[in-house]
């Protein structure tokens, strides 16, 4: 049995608090939020447990094993490191902290101490990346070619992060999980299109050692909501379509051949290889209690998570990167390793 | 009535035949292709219509008003021209030529001669375009915050140009027409994947004076047909997917609120404004149909095209800049003017 | 403040459950399941929740105000006359019976002892169909000329009753909202495809005293989920597609003229009318929030619900009469009043 | 080579007189419409073909080995009978005739003079279609549950069939080569919305033998282009649908297994199959191109047709007992055979 504590019951604590109560084998030991209206909710749905606004309090009760942390990005560190002082194990909300520094602080002082610290990238424990990821790593669509990711939506701006700290954060967990390699350098653009508010719209593209080639489109001012990403490889391609009710997952046994029109030498011509599209199956479990369940395995084990603090601090060396080359518009810029 | 010659009768020549033979007051009066398998194919379709495979038998028949070329990029110069000092007025594929150099010439010998020249920017001529240019150009959309673009598919490469080439010039053609502005500035990357040939994939941020920016995401190796544009304005935004058999374009009657979150004040939200979504009715006739006939208009008329040779220099001016930045992974190029 | 006691915690009882929890000025003061694994549930998400096997029980509960009825159709009659007896107030799953005999019995005992009586007819409260009918209502669509609804997937099969009774319910209540007018007649037919089981396919036509005509498409054997409702009206014509995660509602403002084609008199020719399509905006609160809150409002006023025993009255006759022709392979059968 | 003459140059014959143009091994050789502005048409596009508003004369023209007729299906016996009993081969649009007993007098007349017959089911020839019979055939499905088909617009009224002679012909076509199998009886409801006309809107249920149920759904009043068929078996279940840009045919491999719920005895579960779906890969040729090759090759080689006169009749006896069956409001009319 694993008592958690969450800090922060904003837009998306309601979750963690849903699937920690639900979960066999974990209780939610008390909630802590700010705002006195949000804990009257948690009040009103989780009748006996224990509520507050101070996060220390919350942090030092010792009902409490782990704490969970949904909170702005501003307040991760000192909350995480207070809670890993305090002994407990943290999950902490995307990304893990404000800079890649405070990320590399926070994993010695898990280690240190062998705490579990588990970083909330939530598509990483869906039912479709991990499927990807076992078609990527398998060989089956071959050397890939690119990675293409399209995250917009009419969205909650953020004042403090742009908006690739807040969607593109996504496609780099998932892409770290999926691809098991690491970008060389990075070149992004964007733009803020709201006085004094970061860039609403950003264009990243990642480089790698090879002719692998990644790219981010992130927007929170798109007028509908798009979450599509394109996966080619030299024997397969998948699209990957998280708005899709349904086969939200196709694999392409497409590709392209190579060779020269007898007609016309002013052209190479590719074309279709005959395979058709498949729609495999995968877990549809809410990624969210597969992702607690995992934490608390963790816990238990003393093991290290899927998306432990290394993986938060891959993808903030990249964010890093991203927003120095965003400031050149689009100059390449190192990522740091 | 105009007499046409078409040079080329591969992938896009029997388009412009089909048309030109369509047509009331135009004819087809010679076609000219270096296969003579492509030319057997004309003479079952069009049974009357002299046949040939040396382009310079077509510029000098004195049959000829005008000269519509479609072949290769290369080959755009020599026959353009060679047909403009023959007196002959000219239709050429996108892109308009090889450089901007060879364009400004062809502008220059065109201005001269008094002929009318013109580019085929063939989505300048359906009805969605010229109706996304009125609903941009009345004020209706506020200020433009973004230009986006998506443009994909699994296609013929080319040999001696990149995708962006051979598929971003839709995009720049139409936004040349759209937006009735140039950007100062590019920032593109890209990658190639078949040893010897161009990039197939390429990403492409085009900067303007103010807070306008503009994307377009091009290749030629994806495993399905993409073709969506999103507009944002200040007070509505567009989604044009060409791919939709109906409602090919929707224009959303949204937009943000910025306001304090009391609760947080962490956070700006943007919330939606509660107008709702539109496809406005617009003209469906084939664009070819719409360019050939306003191509024997200007022939009448002595007028100038709306995509006549100096929209073909401004999109070659980005694509050499774009092509410069890609060369150097993303490193801001300038457009010149 | 309205205290409700729940029975059955199966498909549908815990969004019940979990709407009135949420819902201010309401209480959730017992729950019963025959299944102390179900039970088990209730008690881990709401820990002060008094539980129970027995349904008397909770009906003689005095703490409770109200009882909600989420069981199979068999025992809604015997479960919602008890409560009743019991001076309760009944909110009860649809179909509100087994048959309309049951159905106006519990309307009468309603009537006598005062008390509110509510059937589950979900789509009614939803924003889309409070729009459709409000478009409906008004006239803007002109006459109605059909009412077309598919509503097909891979389902629970229903051992007691055949799946019109199961899905097309939805479409009768909806229809009995928005049309609000009876139909005179049904024709249906279908198929059993599972041994000792009811209907899985069936087809219902309704006829009406003048020219509209309905149809509604029930399947639970299809490999997609398909929820779409066409209304064409002489004026405009909506498309309803529940599954649609955006603008599930499009208004066409479209029609036909009817015209003698002068080429050809063997042809009435029909063409579009020149407007645009749009997709209204409506409330996209949960259904089930809206439902409890205007019964806690009908119990608190002493009113009538928008869906009381008459609206589940109605439904059961148009689905006795459909099984009536199911079983005579499509012949009209005439919808008693 | 074949040398056909064309009758009806209006909606549909444009289509047939390209593909026979385009075809190697055969030629047009003449063209019939009593509308001198389709003539003119012709004219334009086909230099050297003769032309005229007289069907006899191209009947008897001796350069005509075989005559195709696109005109309304009022005509369509008495312009068949006419070329055959001058000894040419006919292609005629569907449906073959205006009743069972005229298809019937054609295929004696064909049989006795040994010449082609072809009625144009155009669906038969693409590679969708043929895709799906072997689907069905090879008993991959496994046992067919239910074959139902939606095929709806806002269309051309016809003024001398209803709505499901002209749309629904098409399923019946479809249905008629994919199955192999003959409906026992019909069950159909409509309805007219314009005053004078046939039915507008139709619905139409047909009975086999066995379990097997099929549906099809035609409406010209609809503000939306449908045209899916879904077909369930056993085994398998298809989704196909025409208006999809590419993958129009889902295989999925997925089927109903029939449980006791332990938990609750008033329900049978049935729970999906665990495999995926696929979407074949199939021939995109021209429908029209592969039938205008089938039927110069039955001419050729004096073989019978696909979709001969036979199968013309098979979907006139269906069309006709639908429209005995719509005039009784639904009531069961068996399929003479």
């Amino acid at each position: 049995m694993i008592s958690v504590g969450v800090i922060g019951y904003g837009y998306w604590g309601p979750n963690l608090v849903r699937n920690f109560a639900d979960m066999d084998g974990a209780r939610v030991a008390r909630v802590c939020d700010m705002s006195l209206k949000r804990l009257e909710l948690v009040r009103r749905r989780y009748p006996g447990v224990p509520l507050g606004t101070d996060p220390r309090e919350l942090i030092e009760d010792p009902a409490v094993d782990a704490v969970v942390i949904a909170t702005p990005v501003a307040s991760h560190f000192e909350l995480a490191m207070g809670a890993l002082k305090a002994g407990k194990h943290v999950l902490v909300e995307k990304p893990l902290a404000a800079s890649a520094e405070e990320a590399r602080r926070l994993i010695e002082e898990a280690e240190r101490r062998r705490l579990v610290l588990l970083v909330d990238h939530t598509f990483v424990y869906t039912g479709a990346v991990r499927k990807i990821r076992e078609l990527v790593q398998d060989g089956g669509l071959g050397d890939i070619y690119y990675y293409d990711s399209v995250r917009v939506n009419l969205g909650l701006f953020q004042h403090d992060v742009n908006v690739l700290w807040d969607l593109a954060v996504h496609d780099l967990a998932i892409m770290d999980y999926v691809l098991d390699r690491q970008p060389a350098a990075v070149s992004a653009t964007g733009m803020s299109h709201v006085a004094g508010s970061p860039e609403d719209v950003a264009y990243l593209t990642l480089f790698f050692e090879d002719s692998l080639i990644a790219h981010i489109h992130a927007n929170w001012l798109a007028p509908v909501k798009l979450r599509r990403t394109l996966i080619g490889g030299r024997r397969k391609m998948i699209v990957y379509d998280d708005i899709e009710p349904s086969e939200k997952l196709k694999v392409y046994d497409k590709g392209i051949t190579v060779h020269e029109d007898a007609e016309n030498i002013y052209k190479l011509l590719i074309s279709y290889r005959t395979g058709e599209m498949y729609a495999p199956q995968f877990d549809t479990t809410e990624a969210l209690a597969v992702e607690a369940r995992h934490f608390a395995d963790c816990v238990a084990a003393g093991t290290r998570p899927v998306t432990g603090g290394e993986a938060g601090l891959r993808v903030l060396r990249v964010l890093e990167a991203a927003t120095e080359s965003l400031s050149r518009r689009g100059e390449l810029v190192e990522v740091r390793t």
